[in-house]
């Protein structure tokens, strides 16, 4: 064995250079580099984007849970990790920690229950029980095998005062409140429009910018998801609109944000989003189906001086910040009660 | 005709409603909208990307220009604009005003020599002389036909003391400094990497950062463009290395910038850049070759605290502050003068 890279580069199996999340395949040994930790996994959570294509394909009318069991045991197996090669998308997982490293710097301990906040895209894992337990009909996949945690990944102990389905919920969305503030906090009581405001990132980020200080609008795209929000308490205005219309959107937003967060993972949102941000103002792109030119270009087209961010999923604190929201916020925990029923 | 919107939402022919750019075809009628400015077109300049991929479909060895010459004028035929499909991306254009509205905002005057600063992929295109001057060899397309830009659209004035491929060349790609500068400002005497700063985009930017007080890294693929961007006193370190093997950029780049500017066309850039930028610094993704999700889980999986700007081509005066950093910059002049010969 070679040295090891905490950036997990030293089990990158491709022939060119590649981080993990970019890799073809993963080395998935058992054995461990001494700052690598081992995780005994119980659960998977896919990423609901790769678990919607996956239904799509594999659990049609007609098909079984075998097939959509079959396609996940195939790409984990073939690659290394769990990464859907549709939506380059993966998920996180749960576990035990089962073996640290000598040189480990994650503090964690043997028999620690841990979520990992890094990707599936970039960690090691391999599947033992052929996914028996899993009926292919949630991203919810209990799972019996290993992962491997890098010296620069993040896991998180799993509180003991919540549901650990609802601390799960949370952890994997929990960069979107976290970043939301920040930036919000840059405004003087600001306007801020949460795209996917009855979502799970989407009531978080409300809560977060709620808590700045800001004048809060939540978008959804139904009366049912508005009367939710209306329940939850989180936004000071609920507007109804498909966010994929963008004059639909400017026109019903009104007032121009000085902060948009864009939560809802369907495509064709950059537009509205850019058209109903200030000039001066921030777009903040959560959703996994933004595209990186329609943002670029659209902006560029209707001259529009917005600052637009790629929501990066991590930020220092993010999973305590995130439980912390849902602990004092009975609107948030209801409506993530709710979406797990 | 129904009323118009600033957007040019009003030429939009889809069942949909999307922004122009994000529109399959596009209404090309002479007759103008009160906002609107027909220019009689002289000459389309393809976006690289763009041009590189009707290159590789159409004029391999067997093909002639007319292969590619007939896929540009079907492209404008079919969609109304100079929207490539598989690259998405356009290009700007050049001409001289032949009517405006009654209501035009954009201050353009009938015999006004300028170029659109916003992209052909949003912009009404009619090409009327078969694009017959074009030897299919060069981005550069002559041209006889009209456009129209709307009110909210875009244009400049091409300036009469420099060269008018030069201009063009600088307000093609003039977003880059401008946002550079803004983001640069922002740090306190910062290190700022640019990757591609040999380039048209880069060199700006270098520019950009180094009058706005920052330490200058210019990372460069070749020992050629080494040898030219030391000869153009921009940059304090020149470095050369695969901007798409992360480890090595991270290795070379040496102590992490504050800034990192992205201005590659080429994919698979994105988890080096994350690696080169410091715990708190920004990364500002200019190429349209930049994966949204690639950026998103990159950063997660690295635990990258780093802010990940989507750039964005417009920034009032984006014009006249790059054509000023080309007069008082001769190290620029001299990389555009060479690339242009």
């Amino acid at each position: 064995m070679g040295p090891s890279d905490p950036t997990g580069l030293h089990r990158v199996l491709d022939d060119r250079v590649v981080l993990p999340q970019a890799a073809e395949r993963l080395d998935t040994r058992r054995e461990l580099w001494p700052d690598e930790v081992r995780i005994r996994v119980e659960r998977l959570n896919l990423d609901a984007a790769s678990f919607r294509q996956l239904e799509r394909t594999h659990a049609g009318p007609g098909a079984g849970p075998d097939a959509i069991r079959a396609a996940v045991l195939d790409i984990v197996a073939t690659r290394g990790k769990m990464q859907n090669p549709e939506t380059g998308s993966g998920g996180m997982l749960v576990g035990t920690v089962e073996e640290v490293g000598p040189d480990s710097p994650l503090g964690l301990a043997v028999g620690d229950r841990v979520a990992t906040l890094v990707s599936l895209t970039l960690t090691p894992l391999v599947i033992e029980d052929g996914l028996s337990a899993w009926d292919g009909r949630s991203e919810q996949v209990p799972c019996d095998g290993y992962a491997v945690l890098f010296g620069r990944s993040i896991a998180a102990r799993i509180p003991d005062d919540l549901r650990s389905d609802l601390s799960l919920a949370v952890m994997d969305v929990c960069g979107a409140p976290a970043l939301t503030r920040r930036v919000v906090t840059s405004y003087d009581a600001p306007r801020v429009v949460v795209i996917g405001g009855a979502g799970k990132s989407g009531s978080l980020s409300l809560a977060a910018a709620r808590e700045a200080g800001a004048t809060t609008v939540g978008v959804v795209p139904t009366e049912a998801e508005a009367a939710l929000l209306r329940g939850a308490d989180l936004a000071d205005e609920v507007v109804v609109c498909d966010a994929r219309d963008p004059i639909a959107l400017r026109d019903a937003v009104g007032k121009a944000a000085d902060v948009t967060v864009v939560c809802v993972d369907v495509p064709g949102c950059e537009g509205g989003a850019i058209l109903a941000t200030a000039p001066g103002g921030t777009v903040v792109f959560f959703s996994m189906a933004t595209s990186f030119s329609a943002a670029a270009l659209g902006a560029e087209g209707l001259a529009a001086d917005v600052t637009m961010l790629v929501g990066n999923g991590y930020v220092p604190g993010h999973a305590a910040y995130a439980l912390d929201l849902l602990r004092s916020h009975q609107g948030v925990q209801d409506l993530f009660v709710r979406r797990l029923a």
